[in-house]
């Protein structure tokens, strides 16, 4: 199995930096305080569709030939990436096709309409959706832009932290929250290629902790029906983050579900900045494992903020 | 009555200037899209303490002589100002002492005395607070430091706009936000002395409207138990505000809670910043009247981003 090189995640950097937003490394000295340790947050939170998944579309789509641009796009997802994907894809000419459960919240499905995608409609199982994405693949010829199990949406999500390192040298630490293991594979790749003394940690929720438990063991060990209110971290690793993901990351740390929340909250009250429950993992570590992190100058990938404020976990 | 000039505001920004934070300057595609207007929100939620109030309070303890400041200063509030005035105080070694009503939030009494102010507790009525402050000031001879009717605290709170208009010259409206009228008053000497060709434009709750009415009647009429989610502007305005509003704002409109609170949400998800009730009122007036501010570019000042998350107004 190829994996992604640092000269990869560059190129994509070289390549993508046109289209997306250069996003701000905040810190907070109340939060330094608290948590007695120098923290910098590479606020992905203000990335275009508020996530970092437009920075792995957008590449993903660039890197696409001219016939495949002309067949144009599909996945299946209801979150960030659906979004993400349609927008890299109008911003390039590229026809969109999001296969999404039919009990997706409006939101989403107005956010995927309103970047000029075509959405289908599912039941909301997994077999329904692949079933969906491949009826479509056949019927229009268009490519499969995997969320995060796709060689080029990894090297795109790498790029939040070479931008990171870029204006933050001497960074100890660098923690990114995992779920199907994209933005860690891109993030490891990335720092251990720049130095390999940085420290590079994955985040990720007990409730969900499939990537802890593969990682440890080191066998591919799905999640079965997690439910977690890091709705961005449901999903599993797959064998190509894996791969990386074993060969690159030091360690992986879980955080419960009220550190999660706590963390979060403690962010939108202290630093006056939106971001959603998965990016508060990479925090909710540090609050659960204080001693681990104490003094050392940390690097936070902050993954996004869409928050359904309607229907707030607390 | 002595009012205050844009030349006291550009002493006030010098003299403040190394212990306050210059806020940022933001603006969203997606919002300017969505109003059909240019808007530049000046982020006083990122102010130290999460409002414009430290730029008042800082300004008028600093002004304070040797003997005032060994004195110590009082005032009170339970909102935003309490805080300011406290760290303020801290940060210049002079003593503060804050009389809060008894059923005040335990966050903003912790909040006030981690920046090491007394806090003497009344009962929650204008006049325990008043009689409370006095007997302070009499025993100790601490200096009152009010949050609007005051000479210092004004030119503090014009320095907001006058970092607006450095950055953006070319601003046709300000609005901002109108309670007792401190923030009000020093925006619009500020504008107004600038260029006095700027709209300078006061927003507030149509439940607390007394700015409104006052501006309109020619007679200043305090509200009388005005209820409103924008829980910063309740206070009505003083002799000294009135005099200056309605020498220099041009206009003023109300805002209906639902547009509030649908304005704030708003500013949350699609800029991933947290802005406070009564910062949103300056949204919801062009929400509520889009054909006043069509295509012109409209500075806002953002008063602060204190929201207590475990008592949401929706």
């Amino acid at each position: 199995m190829k994996l992604p090189s640092l000269s990869d995640i560059s190129s994509a950097h070289e390549r993508i930096k046109p289209l997306i937003h250069r996003t701000p490394v905040l810190s907070s000295k109340l939060l330094n305080k608290h948590f007695r340790c120098e923290l910098y947050f590479k606020c992905e939170n203000f990335q275009k569709v508020g996530a970092f998944k437009f920075r792995g579309a957008t590449n993903a789509v660039m890197l696409l030939s001219s016939e495949e641009k002309a067949g144009g796009v599909v996945t299946h997802s209801s979150g960030n990436h659906a979004a993400a994907l349609a927008l890299a894809a109008m911003m390039n000419g590229v026809k969109a096709r999001i296969v999404m459960p039919e009990n997706a919240p409006v939101v989403k499905k107005n956010a995927v309409e309103g970047y000029g995608a075509d959405i289908t409609f599912c039941k909301p199982t997994l077999q329904a959706r692949e079933e969906a994405t491949r009826t479509i693949m056949e019927a229009t010829g268009a490519t499969l832009v995997h969320p995060y199990d796709n060689y080029n949406v990894i090297c795109g999500q790498g790029t939040a932290a070479f931008e990171l390192l870029e204006e933050n040298h001497d960074l100890e630490v660098i923690i990114a929250p995992v779920g199907g293991g994209g933005l860690m594979s891109g993030t490891s790749i990335c720092v251990k290629g720049i130095n390999d003394k940085i420290q590079v940690i994955g985040a990720e929720p007990l409730n969900a902790n499939d990537a802890y438990v593969s990682f440890n063991t080191g066998i591919l060990t799905p999640s079965v029906n997690p439910s977690t209110v890091a709705d961005g971290l449901l999903t599993s690793l797959s064998d190509l983050t894996f791969s990386i993901i074993r060969k690159n990351v030091d360690r992986i740390y879980t955080a419960k579900e009220k550190s999660i929340i706590e963390c979060m909250i403690m962010v939108w009250e202290r630093m006056k900045i939106i971001i959603e429950p998965s990016s508060a993992t990479v925090l909710a570590i540090i609050k659960e494992n204080p001693d681990d992190f104490r003094d050392k100058k940390i690097g936070l990938i902050i993954s996004g903020g869409n928050v359904d404020f309607r229907n707030l976990p607390f």
